[in-house]
């Protein structure tokens, strides 16, 4: 039995879609797979905005980890938190003391955002990429509606119906097309002292407009869309130089503001540490086209956590890219325990730019097909059910949405997680 | 203007079942009501335990109390920490200095958990009251089975899948009943070090039996049904001497558990120290049967918050218990606003006693009727969803419970908010 799997113990490390997509195209291949995640269950970040601005419940958009795995014999889950790699006995270190010997290791742990060297504004304006995060949004976005409310104070009533969202790419861009439809559909009849109609809600992007990645075309159609039907300030060229309790310093300029999301700036997860490999600015590990840390050929690196290149490009940090790097690496493995050949160099197939821009539009970019408007809503809503994991989610989400669309009522409008549970 | 509400002016402490019942019956009353909660959200607590045993997403018994009463303009609601009651003034005491003059006020704060003067137990027994309580239930459980399955000692393993409920009332009984779901048919093909089936469940009461408002009749099929189908241990007679991190004595035994939860005492909100009025052993306020304080006839007192009497016995803190005080209380105000004759004192009519004992099988009692088994499992499914706030809910959580039922996956199976949320 100990010789069978000798030389086939592959380690993986996140359960995001890069990892899953790997232990997936693993299926059969008899390798004793253990994946370690310091959560219970894996995200489905691209709708974790919809969290955050009460249209999803939380366990509509993540799924237990274990669950995923249950009849396959060969993967093994731990929920630990990894500490280090030991690369001379090949073993992961975890924070309880245990070690877990591989083979094979494959890092696929994503990354966070990140404050360009200002961590304290991290507590003015948090970012979005665990359950936790939209639960804090969400209830920072809700209470910010209710004070508006109590508030006696005309200036403070403003600055608590001002919403600042920070970095216009596809989630800051979804974020405010949101935030707009609460302030603009959802709560207007709710509340007696205030009108949410006189919410303003601002994007601000350093650069010179909004969704970078997309074609200056669309940029400014997604621009236009958010002013005139959503009610949002598009603010670009404004890098932000200051956040505190009171608000945003554009440069000269200072808003008064209580509630701020960070979208900007990704930090990877603190992989290259491990390793004492190689990384870019944004902490991302440098592999080689095979997706393997140089001179390490038996340590893969996928997704968010991977500086990866392809024909002079930087492979971008999208569910698509990840998914087909835990595929690329799945064959490699393959083709190295069977000899046969192995692969060529990674190479990354678009499967085009996408993004919401509030009720009923939204753009998308695939080669030279350009959508907009409700045709593209409609064509990203349909992508996005399909890609979720079984039909219990799907059968979920379609409700919540069709539900939203059709009552102009949002169905997880809670304020939960205060910032003192009153029970441990 | 002024005038036309002079009189009229109702606030209401508390959106729970009471709270939410008078209002809907004021509808057209020319009352001017302001409703003071310190949540967003009116919960369904019958199915809360359900959201701490992975059933039920939180959102699915949740609504924003705002919502309920978007197009009511005659009611105004405030998310707000009720400090005290000036009875000389007539007004409401806020946390923030705020205050709310009344004409008439209902107080309907409902109950907490409360642990017999032993408050050191909180930490080790987290009751079920709030979302975060469920919550934390849920995450305790679910971390339980992970920390056995990475454990490497035996008896620390044993002590991790051992699961405690104090208390056999029906919060308790049901509580258990889906722990044995989920270690007997939803987690078993999940773990590859422990069965998790191997997992000791007790339900651990003081009185001579469980469900002691039930019949003796239907409270041993209960205990029966829970020991022979659902692999519970039943531990009645036995009440809990110590709670610590390490496990519950009971008397002279001591039995080592990681996961004890509260299904015992409560204790009402503090409404009797806000009017200095006299109050039962568990902080209920001694009210009239017209429901309100003695000698401060415009002082309502409803719900779990009160002890009232009704033919010489007390009326139970249920739901349907709660309603009735409110419509009656509603028939009171109305009379007396419009000179109108007032009704008798408040009669309460028992809707019966149910409780589920796992899947498929519950217990109702209604006068004479008695029901069992899967048809009273079917009854009370059809009452539950019956008695939520709309339609979307209903849908949300009939769907929940087909794909449970049909699968044996239950979807809300998260580990969120740690002890330390990251981001504030």
């Amino acid at each position: 039995m100990k010789q069978e799997t000798e030389g086939r113990r592959v380690v993986v490390i996140g359960a995001g879609f890069a990892g899953l997509q790997l232990i997936k195209e693993l299926k059969g291949a008899g390798c004793e797979i253990t994946l370690i995640d310091q959560r219970n269950h894996h995200l489905f970040q691209p709708l974790l905005y919809q969290v955050a601005t009460t249209l999803l419940a939380t366990s509509d958009v993540a799924w237990p980890i274990r669950r995923l795995f249950a009849r396959r014999k060969d993967v093994t889950t731990l929920l630990a938190t990894v500490t280090g790699v030991d690369k001379e006995t090949r073993q992961v270190l975890l924070q309880d003391g245990g070690r877990v010997p591989y083979d094979i290791l494959v890092i696929a742990t994503g990354a966070r955002h990140a404050y360009f060297g200002h961590d304290e504004w991290a507590e003015h304006a948090p970012g979005l990429k665990t359950l936790e995060d939209a639960t804090t949004i969400r209830r920072r976005l809700l209470l910010a509606f209710e004070r508006a409310e109590m508030s006696r104070d005309p200036a403070e009533r403003a600055a608590y119906l001002t919403f600042a969202v920070i970095g216009a790419g596809p989630t800051g861009v979804e974020l405010v097309g949101i935030i707009a439809e609460l302030a603009h559909r959802v709560l207007p009849e709710e509340f007696r002292q205030i009108d949410t109609r006189d919410a303003r809600i601002l994007l601000i992007e350093a650069g010179p407009r909004i969704l970078g990645a997309f074609s200056p075309e669309l940029s400014a159609y997604a621009a236009e869309a958010l002013e005139e039907k959503g009610g949002v300030e598009v603010l670009t060229g404004k890098p932000v130089t200051d956040i505190s309790a009171e608000g945003i310093r554009l440069g000269e300029d200072f808003i008064a503001t209580r509630t701020v999301i960070w979208a900007a700036g990704v930090q990877a997860s603190p992989a290259a540490e491990w390793l004492g490999a190689e990384a870019d600015r944004a902490g991302r590990v440098m592999v080689t086209p095979e997706l393997t840390v140089p001179d390490q050929p038996e340590i893969f690196v996928l997704g968010d956590t991977a500086h990866v290149e392809c024909e002079g490009q930087m492979v971008p940090g999208v569910a698509p890219a990840a998914k087909q790097q835990g595929n690329y690496a799945a064959r490699v493995i393959r083709a190295r325990l069977t000899g046969r050949k192995l692969p060529g160099p990674f190479r990354f197939r678009s499967m085009g730019n996408l993004a919401t821009i509030g009720r009923n539009a939204a753009v998308i970019e695939y080669g030279k097909l350009r959508m907009r408007g409700w045709p593209a809503w409609w064509a990203w809503g349909i992508a996005h059910i399909y890609f979720l994991i079984g039909t219990r989610s799907r059968l979920a989400v379609a409700l919540s949405w069709v539900w939203s669309f059709m009552t102009g009522q949002n169905s997880a409008r809670l304020i939960t997680q205060g910032e003192k549970p009153r029970v441990r």
